[in-house]
Protein backbone atom coordinates (compact mmCIF):
# COMPACT_ATOMS: atom_id res chain seq x y z
CA UNK A 1 0.00 0.00 0.00
CA UNK A 2 0.50 3.59 -0.39
CA UNK A 3 1.99 5.89 2.10
CA UNK A 4 -1.55 7.95 3.56
CA UNK A 5 -1.21 11.71 4.60
CA UNK A 6 -2.31 10.43 8.13
CA UNK A 7 0.85 8.39 8.03
CA UNK A 8 2.98 10.87 8.63
CA UNK A 9 1.92 12.89 11.63
CA UNK A 10 1.79 9.33 13.64
CA UNK A 11 5.21 8.78 12.05
CA UNK A 12 6.75 11.76 13.64
CA UNK A 13 5.39 10.56 16.85
CA UNK A 14 6.45 7.12 16.48
CA UNK A 15 9.92 8.76 15.53
CA UNK A 16 9.85 10.52 18.79
CA UNK A 17 8.91 7.73 20.94
CA UNK A 18 11.69 5.58 19.69
CA UNK A 19 14.53 8.14 19.65
CA UNK A 20 13.90 8.66 24.05
CA UNK A 21 13.70 4.92 24.13
CA UNK A 22 16.81 4.38 23.29
CA UNK A 23 18.41 7.65 24.39
CA UNK A 24 17.94 9.65 27.35
CA UNK A 25 19.55 12.82 25.35
CA UNK A 26 17.21 15.36 24.47
CA UNK A 27 19.30 16.70 21.37
CA UNK A 28 19.27 13.03 20.28
CA UNK A 29 15.49 12.87 20.26
CA UNK A 30 15.26 16.57 18.63
CA UNK A 31 17.61 15.47 15.93
CA UNK A 32 16.24 12.18 15.12
CA UNK A 33 12.35 14.11 14.72
CA UNK A 34 13.94 17.09 12.56
CA UNK A 35 15.68 14.27 10.04
CA UNK A 36 12.08 12.44 10.23
CA UNK A 37 10.32 15.95 8.83
CA UNK A 38 12.72 16.64 6.50
CA UNK A 39 12.30 13.02 4.95
CA UNK A 40 8.63 12.90 5.29
CA UNK A 41 8.20 16.74 3.58
CA UNK A 42 9.77 15.17 0.56
CA UNK A 43 8.58 11.31 1.13
CA UNK A 44 7.70 9.31 -2.65
CA UNK A 45 3.64 8.59 -1.16
CA UNK A 46 3.83 5.90 -3.81
CA UNK A 47 5.89 4.00 -1.02
CA UNK A 48 4.78 1.91 1.48
CA UNK A 49 4.97 3.40 5.04
CA UNK A 50 7.87 0.92 6.10
CA UNK A 51 10.36 2.19 4.01
CA UNK A 52 10.58 5.88 6.13
CA UNK A 53 10.85 2.90 9.29
CA UNK A 54 14.04 1.49 7.59
CA UNK A 55 15.15 4.61 7.30
CA UNK A 56 13.87 6.54 10.51
CA UNK A 57 15.72 3.28 12.45
CA UNK A 58 19.19 3.17 10.48
CA UNK A 59 19.23 6.72 11.61
CA UNK A 60 18.76 6.05 15.15
CA UNK A 61 21.24 3.18 15.16
CA UNK A 62 23.79 5.89 13.67
CA UNK A 63 22.74 8.74 16.07
CA UNK A 64 22.99 6.55 19.16
CA UNK A 65 26.07 3.93 17.71
CA UNK A 66 24.51 1.01 18.91
CA UNK A 67 24.18 -2.14 15.97
CA UNK A 68 21.10 -3.52 17.86
CA UNK A 69 19.45 -0.78 20.63
CA UNK A 70 16.20 -2.83 21.20
CA UNK A 71 18.56 -6.04 21.57
CA UNK A 72 17.62 -6.30 25.77
CA UNK A 73 14.02 -5.55 24.82
CA UNK A 74 13.84 -8.47 21.84
CA UNK A 75 15.35 -10.95 24.95
CA UNK A 76 12.82 -9.30 27.53
CA UNK A 77 9.93 -9.87 25.05
CA UNK A 78 10.89 -13.78 23.96
CA UNK A 79 11.15 -14.31 27.85
CA UNK A 80 7.69 -12.83 28.33
CA UNK A 81 6.55 -14.61 25.28
CA UNK A 82 7.88 -18.07 26.49
CA UNK A 83 6.42 -17.53 30.12
CA UNK A 84 3.04 -16.83 29.16
CA UNK A 85 2.74 -19.51 26.36
CA UNK A 86 4.05 -22.45 28.59
CA UNK A 87 0.95 -21.99 30.44
CA UNK A 88 -1.15 -22.79 27.28
CA UNK A 89 0.42 -25.23 25.76
CA UNK A 90 -1.22 -28.00 27.25
CA UNK A 91 -4.56 -26.65 26.43
CA UNK A 92 -3.77 -26.48 22.73
CA UNK A 93 -2.91 -30.08 22.85
CA UNK A 94 -6.41 -30.92 23.67
CA UNK A 95 -8.24 -28.01 21.98
CA UNK A 96 -11.29 -29.46 19.59
CA UNK A 97 -9.54 -27.12 16.52
CA UNK A 98 -5.73 -26.97 17.60
CA UNK A 99 -4.99 -24.69 14.27
CA UNK A 100 -7.91 -22.43 14.98
CA UNK A 101 -6.66 -22.06 18.35
CA UNK A 102 -3.14 -22.08 17.38
CA UNK A 103 -3.94 -19.12 14.37
CA UNK A 104 -5.42 -17.02 17.49
CA UNK A 105 -2.45 -17.44 19.89
CA UNK A 106 -0.02 -16.37 16.77
CA UNK A 107 -2.33 -12.94 16.24
CA UNK A 108 -1.88 -12.48 19.81
CA UNK A 109 1.60 -12.17 19.70
CA UNK A 110 1.11 -9.20 17.69
CA UNK A 111 -0.02 -7.58 20.34
CA UNK A 112 3.96 -7.13 21.02
CA UNK A 113 4.83 -4.15 19.21
CA UNK A 114 7.14 -1.08 19.86
CA UNK A 115 5.90 0.40 16.82
CA UNK A 116 2.55 1.08 17.84
CA UNK A 117 2.67 0.45 21.27
CA UNK A 118 5.66 0.98 23.45
CA UNK A 119 5.48 -0.68 26.68
CA UNK A 120 3.89 -3.79 26.35
CA UNK A 121 3.59 -5.80 30.02
CA UNK A 122 2.57 -9.30 31.24
CA UNK A 123 -1.46 -8.37 31.83
CA UNK A 124 -1.40 -6.97 28.16
CA UNK A 125 0.13 -10.02 26.75
CA UNK A 126 -2.50 -12.42 28.81
CA UNK A 127 -5.49 -9.93 28.22
CA UNK A 128 -4.07 -10.32 24.23
CA UNK A 129 -4.48 -13.61 24.30
CA UNK A 130 -7.99 -14.35 26.06
CA UNK A 131 -9.21 -11.68 23.10
CA UNK A 132 -7.20 -13.38 20.60
CA UNK A 133 -8.87 -17.05 22.12
CA UNK A 134 -12.89 -15.48 22.14
CA UNK A 135 -13.21 -12.89 19.15
CA UNK A 136 -13.94 -14.04 15.88
CA UNK A 137 -11.15 -14.05 13.40
CA UNK A 138 -11.91 -12.23 10.40
CA UNK A 139 -11.08 -13.86 7.37
CA UNK A 140 -10.45 -17.25 5.26
CA UNK A 141 -9.89 -20.32 7.59
CA UNK A 142 -11.40 -22.84 6.06
CA UNK A 143 -9.32 -21.64 2.96
CA UNK A 144 -6.14 -21.33 4.78
CA UNK A 145 -6.86 -25.04 5.85
CA UNK A 146 -7.36 -26.62 2.47
CA UNK A 147 -4.17 -24.28 1.25
CA UNK A 148 -2.30 -25.52 4.01
CA UNK A 149 -2.81 -28.71 3.00
CA UNK A 150 -2.14 -28.96 -0.25
CA UNK A 151 1.51 -26.76 0.35
CA UNK A 152 4.25 -28.79 -0.45
CA UNK A 153 6.47 -25.37 0.98
CA UNK A 154 4.59 -22.69 3.22
CA UNK A 155 7.53 -19.00 3.84
CA UNK A 156 6.04 -17.89 7.01
CA UNK A 157 6.64 -14.25 7.42
CA UNK A 158 7.81 -13.68 10.85
CA UNK A 159 7.25 -10.07 12.32
CA UNK A 160 8.42 -9.27 15.99
CA UNK A 161 10.30 -10.77 19.11
CA UNK A 162 8.35 -12.04 21.63
CA UNK A 163 5.32 -12.29 18.67
CA UNK A 164 7.77 -15.22 17.34
CA UNK A 165 7.53 -17.21 20.19
CA UNK A 166 3.70 -17.29 19.67
CA UNK A 167 4.34 -18.45 15.61
CA UNK A 168 5.87 -21.08 17.39
CA UNK A 169 2.56 -22.75 18.49
CA UNK A 170 1.14 -22.04 14.86
CA UNK A 171 4.34 -23.74 13.39
CA UNK A 172 3.88 -26.80 15.32
CA UNK A 173 1.03 -27.56 13.29
CA UNK A 174 1.68 -26.57 10.06
CA UNK A 175 2.94 -30.10 8.36
CA UNK A 176 6.18 -30.85 9.72
CA UNK A 177 9.58 -30.33 7.08
CA UNK A 178 7.49 -27.78 4.86
CA UNK A 179 7.58 -24.87 6.67
CA UNK A 180 11.12 -21.72 5.65
CA UNK A 181 10.64 -18.96 8.35
CA UNK A 182 11.96 -15.88 7.45
CA UNK A 183 13.20 -13.20 9.72
CA UNK A 184 14.15 -9.78 9.05
CA UNK A 185 18.23 -9.78 7.65
CA UNK A 186 18.80 -7.10 10.38
CA UNK A 187 18.20 -5.53 13.41
CA UNK A 188 15.49 -2.93 13.86
CA UNK A 189 12.66 -2.23 16.51
CA UNK A 190 11.98 -4.91 17.73
CA UNK A 191 11.45 -7.38 14.81
CA UNK A 192 12.45 -10.81 15.15
CA UNK A 193 15.69 -11.44 13.48
CA UNK A 194 17.37 -15.13 13.30
CA UNK A 195 18.90 -14.78 17.09
CA UNK A 196 15.00 -14.43 17.91
CA UNK A 197 14.01 -17.54 15.78
CA UNK A 198 16.35 -19.55 17.69
CA UNK A 199 15.56 -18.08 20.67
CA UNK A 200 11.82 -19.10 20.17
CA UNK A 201 12.64 -22.61 19.51
CA UNK A 202 12.31 -22.72 15.90
CA UNK A 203 15.03 -24.65 15.00
CA UNK A 204 14.69 -28.28 14.05
CA UNK A 205 11.12 -27.50 13.71
CA UNK A 206 11.27 -25.03 10.41
CA UNK A 207 14.11 -24.10 8.51
CA UNK A 208 14.97 -20.22 8.76
CA UNK A 209 16.28 -17.93 6.76
CA UNK A 210 16.78 -14.33 6.73
CA UNK A 211 14.95 -11.78 4.50
CA UNK A 212 18.48 -9.89 3.49
CA UNK A 213 16.84 -6.47 4.52
CA UNK A 214 16.35 -4.17 7.62
CA UNK A 215 13.04 -2.74 6.36
CA UNK A 216 10.75 -3.47 9.82
CA UNK A 217 8.30 -5.10 6.91
CA UNK A 218 9.14 -7.23 3.57
CA UNK A 219 10.06 -5.12 1.07
CA UNK A 220 10.46 -7.03 -1.65
CA UNK A 221 13.29 -4.57 -3.82
CA UNK A 222 15.32 -4.57 -0.91
CA UNK A 223 15.25 -8.44 0.37
CA UNK A 224 17.97 -10.77 -1.10
CA UNK A 225 18.21 -12.96 -4.08
CA UNK A 226 18.09 -15.93 -1.82
CA UNK A 227 14.87 -14.53 0.31
CA UNK A 228 13.58 -13.72 -3.38
CA UNK A 229 13.65 -17.67 -4.65
CA UNK A 230 11.97 -18.65 -1.84
CA UNK A 231 9.01 -16.06 -1.85
CA UNK A 232 8.42 -17.20 -5.73
CA UNK A 233 8.67 -20.96 -5.10
CA UNK A 234 6.73 -20.76 -1.99
CA UNK A 235 3.39 -22.83 -2.19
CA UNK A 236 1.69 -21.11 0.31
CA UNK A 237 2.96 -17.10 1.47
CA UNK A 238 1.73 -16.72 5.41
CA UNK A 239 2.48 -12.86 6.81
CA UNK A 240 2.65 -11.42 10.20
CA UNK A 241 1.72 -7.64 11.35
CA UNK A 242 0.80 -5.02 10.02
CA UNK A 243 3.97 -4.02 8.43
CA UNK A 244 4.08 -6.92 5.93
CA UNK A 245 0.32 -6.00 5.16
CA UNK A 246 1.41 -2.92 4.39
CA UNK A 247 4.46 -3.71 2.25
CA UNK A 248 2.66 -6.97 0.72
CA UNK A 249 -0.75 -6.43 0.20
CA UNK A 250 -0.42 -5.18 -3.48
CA UNK A 251 1.75 -7.99 -4.47
CA UNK A 252 0.66 -10.06 -7.17
CA UNK A 253 0.28 -13.56 -5.52
CA UNK A 254 -1.47 -15.21 -2.98
CA UNK A 255 -0.57 -14.56 0.32
CA UNK A 256 -2.48 -14.98 3.57
CA UNK A 257 -1.96 -12.23 5.91
CA UNK A 258 -2.59 -12.46 9.95
CA UNK A 259 -2.09 -9.30 12.40
CA UNK A 260 -4.30 -7.19 14.66
CA UNK A 261 -5.64 -3.75 13.24
CA UNK A 262 -3.78 -1.62 14.91
CA UNK A 263 -4.22 1.90 13.03
CA UNK A 264 -7.36 3.73 11.06
CA UNK A 265 -5.53 4.00 8.03
CA UNK A 266 -4.50 -0.04 7.89
CA UNK A 267 -8.82 0.08 9.20
CA UNK A 268 -9.95 1.51 6.17
CA UNK A 269 -7.73 -0.03 3.86
CA UNK A 270 -8.38 -3.77 5.13
CA UNK A 271 -11.92 -3.16 5.76
CA UNK A 272 -11.79 -4.01 9.38
CA UNK A 273 -12.04 -1.26 12.15
CA UNK A 274 -9.26 -1.01 14.59
CA UNK A 275 -8.74 -3.64 16.91
CA UNK A 276 -10.00 -6.70 14.49
CA UNK A 277 -7.97 -9.81 14.21
CA UNK A 278 -7.81 -10.94 10.82
CA UNK A 279 -6.52 -13.83 8.71
CA UNK A 280 -6.82 -11.70 5.21
CA UNK A 281 -6.12 -13.40 1.79
CA UNK A 282 -5.17 -11.33 -0.84
CA UNK A 283 -6.07 -11.74 -4.46
CA UNK A 284 -3.44 -13.84 -6.59
CA UNK A 285 -3.90 -11.13 -9.37
CA UNK A 286 -2.40 -12.25 -13.22
CA UNK B 1 6.33 28.72 26.33
CA UNK B 2 8.83 27.47 24.23
CA UNK B 3 7.73 24.62 21.41
CA UNK B 4 7.96 21.31 22.49
CA UNK B 5 9.18 18.37 20.76
CA UNK B 6 5.63 16.49 21.43
CA UNK B 7 3.81 19.48 19.99
CA UNK B 8 5.38 19.01 16.31
CA UNK B 9 3.91 15.57 15.38
CA UNK B 10 0.31 17.22 16.85
CA UNK B 11 0.85 20.43 14.86
CA UNK B 12 1.20 18.20 11.93
CA UNK B 13 -1.83 16.38 12.27
CA UNK B 14 -3.77 19.80 13.10
CA UNK B 15 -2.51 20.96 9.48
CA UNK B 16 -3.65 18.20 7.80
CA UNK B 17 -6.88 18.45 9.75
CA UNK B 18 -7.39 22.49 8.80
CA UNK B 19 -5.97 21.42 5.23
CA UNK B 20 -9.37 18.96 4.89
CA UNK B 21 -11.64 21.45 6.51
CA UNK B 22 -11.12 23.99 4.02
CA UNK B 23 -10.60 22.41 0.89
CA UNK B 24 -11.90 19.00 -0.24
CA UNK B 25 -8.82 19.19 -2.85
CA UNK B 26 -6.07 16.33 -1.58
CA UNK B 27 -3.70 17.90 -3.80
CA UNK B 28 -4.04 20.79 -1.18
CA UNK B 29 -3.90 18.36 1.63
CA UNK B 30 -0.77 17.06 0.57
CA UNK B 31 1.09 20.74 -0.23
CA UNK B 32 -0.28 22.36 3.39
CA UNK B 33 1.21 19.40 4.79
CA UNK B 34 4.77 18.76 3.38
CA UNK B 35 5.01 22.70 3.76
CA UNK B 36 4.36 22.43 7.66
CA UNK B 37 6.89 19.45 7.85
CA UNK B 38 9.59 21.56 6.37
CA UNK B 39 9.12 24.70 8.31
CA UNK B 40 8.90 22.22 11.24
CA UNK B 41 11.85 20.48 10.48
CA UNK B 42 14.06 23.78 11.05
CA UNK B 43 11.62 25.61 13.77
CA UNK B 44 13.35 27.56 16.15
CA UNK B 45 12.14 25.53 19.09
CA UNK B 46 12.76 28.88 21.71
CA UNK B 47 9.58 30.35 19.66
CA UNK B 48 6.11 29.94 21.17
CA UNK B 49 3.29 26.86 19.19
CA UNK B 50 1.41 29.51 17.94
CA UNK B 51 4.36 30.88 15.57
CA UNK B 52 4.01 27.93 14.00
CA UNK B 53 0.02 28.22 13.85
CA UNK B 54 0.43 31.73 12.49
CA UNK B 55 2.37 30.32 9.70
CA UNK B 56 0.19 27.14 9.25
CA UNK B 57 -3.03 29.34 8.48
CA UNK B 58 -1.10 32.42 6.37
CA UNK B 59 -0.28 29.64 3.89
CA UNK B 60 -3.63 27.74 4.23
CA UNK B 61 -5.26 31.48 3.17
CA UNK B 62 -3.12 31.61 0.13
CA UNK B 63 -3.23 28.21 -1.00
CA UNK B 64 -6.75 28.04 -1.07
CA UNK B 65 -7.60 31.77 -1.98
CA UNK B 66 -9.81 32.86 0.42
CA UNK B 67 -8.80 35.81 3.02
CA UNK B 68 -11.39 34.17 5.31
CA UNK B 69 -11.88 30.65 4.94
CA UNK B 70 -13.14 29.74 8.43
CA UNK B 71 -16.02 33.00 8.41
CA UNK B 72 -19.29 30.78 7.60
CA UNK B 73 -17.70 28.57 10.77
CA UNK B 74 -17.29 31.37 13.33
CA UNK B 75 -20.60 32.85 12.74
CA UNK B 76 -22.35 29.70 13.03
CA UNK B 77 -19.97 29.29 16.08
CA UNK B 78 -21.32 32.52 17.49
CA UNK B 79 -25.23 31.68 16.71
CA UNK B 80 -24.72 28.44 18.60
CA UNK B 81 -23.34 29.94 21.68
CA UNK B 82 -25.85 32.61 21.60
CA UNK B 83 -28.80 29.97 21.62
CA UNK B 84 -26.95 27.92 24.99
CA UNK B 85 -26.34 31.11 26.64
CA UNK B 86 -29.71 32.74 26.14
CA UNK B 87 -31.26 29.92 27.95
CA UNK B 88 -28.13 30.23 30.80
CA UNK B 89 -28.65 34.05 31.47
CA UNK B 90 -31.44 34.07 33.72
CA UNK B 91 -30.15 31.49 36.06
CA UNK B 92 -26.91 33.63 36.03
CA UNK B 93 -28.95 36.74 37.59
CA UNK B 94 -30.19 35.13 40.45
CA UNK B 95 -26.66 33.20 41.15
CA UNK B 96 -25.08 33.65 44.75
CA UNK B 97 -21.87 34.11 42.85
CA UNK B 98 -22.49 35.84 39.85
CA UNK B 99 -18.94 36.39 38.99
CA UNK B 100 -17.78 32.87 39.97
CA UNK B 101 -20.56 31.87 37.68
CA UNK B 102 -19.79 33.81 34.64
CA UNK B 103 -16.19 32.83 35.00
CA UNK B 104 -17.20 29.31 34.47
CA UNK B 105 -19.27 30.28 31.24
CA UNK B 106 -16.06 31.81 29.87
CA UNK B 107 -14.01 28.85 30.32
CA UNK B 108 -17.37 26.57 29.33
CA UNK B 109 -16.71 28.76 26.27
CA UNK B 110 -13.14 27.25 25.58
CA UNK B 111 -14.35 24.75 24.44
CA UNK B 112 -15.04 25.82 20.92
CA UNK B 113 -11.94 25.29 19.49
CA UNK B 114 -11.14 24.30 16.34
CA UNK B 115 -7.64 24.41 16.67
CA UNK B 116 -8.17 21.06 18.71
CA UNK B 117 -11.33 19.34 18.40
CA UNK B 118 -12.65 20.24 14.71
CA UNK B 119 -16.38 19.65 15.29
CA UNK B 120 -17.85 20.71 17.81
CA UNK B 121 -21.85 20.05 18.01
CA UNK B 122 -24.39 22.05 20.34
CA UNK B 123 -24.56 18.61 22.92
CA UNK B 124 -20.80 19.61 23.42
CA UNK B 125 -21.36 23.08 24.54
CA UNK B 126 -23.88 22.17 26.19
CA UNK B 127 -22.20 19.13 28.13
CA UNK B 128 -18.95 21.87 28.79
CA UNK B 129 -21.37 24.35 30.41
CA UNK B 130 -22.74 21.97 32.54
CA UNK B 131 -19.09 21.04 33.50
CA UNK B 132 -17.79 23.89 34.03
CA UNK B 133 -20.48 25.28 36.33
CA UNK B 134 -20.15 21.80 38.55
CA UNK B 135 -16.13 21.19 38.74
CA UNK B 136 -13.69 23.19 40.49
CA UNK B 137 -11.56 25.74 38.59
CA UNK B 138 -7.67 25.09 39.81
CA UNK B 139 -6.72 29.00 40.47
CA UNK B 140 -7.03 32.33 42.67
CA UNK B 141 -10.62 33.24 42.23
CA UNK B 142 -10.22 35.67 45.35
CA UNK B 143 -6.78 37.15 44.17
CA UNK B 144 -8.77 38.15 41.30
CA UNK B 145 -11.86 39.33 42.23
CA UNK B 146 -9.67 41.84 44.09
CA UNK B 147 -7.88 42.80 41.22
CA UNK B 148 -10.92 43.50 39.09
CA UNK B 149 -12.26 45.63 41.98
CA UNK B 150 -8.72 47.85 42.05
CA UNK B 151 -8.59 47.39 38.67
CA UNK B 152 -9.75 51.27 36.22
CA UNK B 153 -8.63 49.55 33.40
CA UNK B 154 -9.03 45.57 32.46
CA UNK B 155 -7.82 44.12 28.73
CA UNK B 156 -9.49 41.19 28.22
CA UNK B 157 -8.04 39.40 25.85
CA UNK B 158 -10.36 37.19 23.81
CA UNK B 159 -9.63 33.91 22.23
CA UNK B 160 -12.03 32.09 19.10
CA UNK B 161 -15.37 33.06 17.57
CA UNK B 162 -18.32 31.58 19.85
CA UNK B 163 -16.09 31.81 23.02
CA UNK B 164 -16.06 35.47 22.77
CA UNK B 165 -19.90 34.67 22.98
CA UNK B 166 -19.60 33.47 26.69
CA UNK B 167 -17.04 36.33 27.70
CA UNK B 168 -20.06 38.69 27.25
CA UNK B 169 -21.52 37.20 30.14
CA UNK B 170 -18.16 37.92 31.91
CA UNK B 171 -17.84 41.09 30.87
CA UNK B 172 -21.02 42.14 32.25
CA UNK B 173 -20.30 41.40 35.25
CA UNK B 174 -16.69 43.26 35.20
CA UNK B 175 -17.35 47.20 36.36
CA UNK B 176 -18.62 48.93 33.63
CA UNK B 177 -16.30 51.44 31.43
CA UNK B 178 -13.09 49.69 32.27
CA UNK B 179 -13.11 46.76 30.38
CA UNK B 180 -11.44 47.02 26.75
CA UNK B 181 -11.44 43.61 24.88
CA UNK B 182 -8.78 42.86 21.99
CA UNK B 183 -8.88 40.27 19.82
CA UNK B 184 -6.63 38.99 16.27
CA UNK B 185 -6.01 41.19 14.18
CA UNK B 186 -6.46 39.33 11.02
CA UNK B 187 -8.81 36.32 10.51
CA UNK B 188 -6.70 33.05 11.64
CA UNK B 189 -8.33 29.40 12.33
CA UNK B 190 -11.65 30.52 14.15
CA UNK B 191 -10.06 32.92 16.29
CA UNK B 192 -12.69 35.99 17.19
CA UNK B 193 -12.23 39.36 15.08
CA UNK B 194 -13.44 42.67 15.62
CA UNK B 195 -16.92 41.14 13.41
CA UNK B 196 -17.27 38.18 16.11
CA UNK B 197 -17.00 40.63 19.01
CA UNK B 198 -19.77 42.89 17.59
CA UNK B 199 -21.62 39.66 17.29
CA UNK B 200 -21.05 38.90 20.35
CA UNK B 201 -22.77 42.00 21.78
CA UNK B 202 -19.73 43.48 23.12
CA UNK B 203 -19.95 47.00 21.44
CA UNK B 204 -21.55 49.29 24.64
CA UNK B 205 -20.56 47.04 26.72
CA UNK B 206 -16.38 47.66 26.09
CA UNK B 207 -14.01 49.30 23.91
CA UNK B 208 -13.32 46.96 21.02
CA UNK B 209 -9.73 46.52 19.90
CA UNK B 210 -7.72 44.48 17.72
CA UNK B 211 -4.09 43.35 18.09
CA UNK B 212 -2.96 44.04 14.76
CA UNK B 213 -1.64 40.58 14.42
CA UNK B 214 -2.59 37.50 12.79
CA UNK B 215 -1.44 34.74 15.06
CA UNK B 216 -3.55 32.46 16.77
CA UNK B 217 -2.55 33.88 20.19
CA UNK B 218 -0.67 36.90 21.61
CA UNK B 219 2.59 37.56 20.47
CA UNK B 220 3.61 40.80 21.86
CA UNK B 221 6.21 41.08 19.03
CA UNK B 222 3.89 40.74 16.15
CA UNK B 223 0.89 43.24 17.93
CA UNK B 224 0.39 46.51 16.66
CA UNK B 225 2.21 49.60 18.75
CA UNK B 226 -1.82 51.09 19.69
CA UNK B 227 -2.13 47.47 21.03
CA UNK B 228 0.94 47.34 22.39
CA UNK B 229 0.14 50.39 24.60
CA UNK B 230 -3.37 49.13 25.59
CA UNK B 231 -1.27 46.01 27.20
CA UNK B 232 1.55 48.44 29.13
CA UNK B 233 -1.44 50.75 30.73
CA UNK B 234 -3.51 47.84 31.65
CA UNK B 235 -4.08 47.20 35.53
CA UNK B 236 -5.40 44.21 35.11
CA UNK B 237 -4.79 41.80 32.21
CA UNK B 238 -7.35 38.58 31.40
CA UNK B 239 -5.93 36.30 28.93
CA UNK B 240 -8.36 33.55 27.26
CA UNK B 241 -7.39 30.17 25.85
CA UNK B 242 -4.44 28.04 25.31
CA UNK B 243 -2.69 29.99 22.91
CA UNK B 244 -2.82 32.99 24.75
CA UNK B 245 -0.92 31.27 27.95
CA UNK B 246 1.74 29.76 25.17
CA UNK B 247 2.51 33.28 23.64
CA UNK B 248 2.16 34.91 27.07
CA UNK B 249 2.88 32.67 29.97
CA UNK B 250 6.71 34.28 30.55
CA UNK B 251 5.76 37.88 30.34
CA UNK B 252 7.18 39.85 32.76
CA UNK B 253 4.20 41.19 33.82
CA UNK B 254 1.26 39.90 35.93
CA UNK B 255 -1.37 38.27 34.01
CA UNK B 256 -4.66 35.59 34.76
CA UNK B 257 -5.18 33.17 32.13
CA UNK B 258 -8.50 31.36 32.31
CA UNK B 259 -8.87 28.46 29.68
CA UNK B 260 -9.14 24.43 29.89
CA UNK B 261 -6.21 22.79 29.70
CA UNK B 262 -6.67 20.75 26.78
CA UNK B 263 -2.71 18.78 25.69
CA UNK B 264 -0.54 17.25 27.59
CA UNK B 265 2.24 19.52 26.99
CA UNK B 266 0.63 22.45 28.36
CA UNK B 267 -0.81 20.24 31.47
CA UNK B 268 3.23 19.74 32.38
CA UNK B 269 3.77 23.09 31.79
CA UNK B 270 0.97 24.76 33.38
CA UNK B 271 0.95 21.98 36.33
CA UNK B 272 -2.43 20.49 36.17
CA UNK B 273 -4.06 17.62 34.30
CA UNK B 274 -5.75 17.84 30.75
CA UNK B 275 -9.52 18.58 31.20
CA UNK B 276 -8.61 21.18 34.50
CA UNK B 277 -10.23 24.26 34.34
CA UNK B 278 -8.09 26.61 35.42
CA UNK B 279 -7.42 30.78 36.49
CA UNK B 280 -3.77 30.73 36.13
CA UNK B 281 -2.48 34.20 37.71
CA UNK B 282 1.16 34.61 36.52
CA UNK B 283 3.81 36.07 38.92
CA UNK B 284 4.53 39.72 38.09
CA UNK B 285 8.99 39.13 37.40
CA UNK B 286 11.16 42.12 37.60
Amino acid sequence: MKTHLDCIPCFARQALEAGRRISPDPACHERILRDVLRWAAEIDMDQPPPVLGQRLHRRLREIVGLADPYREVKEAQNRLASSVLAGLEADLGTAADPLDRALRLAIAGNVIDLGVDGDVTEAAVREAVRRALEEPVAGDLEGFRKRVAGALSILYLADNAGEIVFDRALIERLPAGRVIVAVRGGPVINDATVADARAAGLEGLAEIVDNGSDAPATILGDCSPAFLRRYAEADLVLAKGQGNFESLGDERREIFFLFKVKCPVIARHAGHPVGTHVLMRSQARP
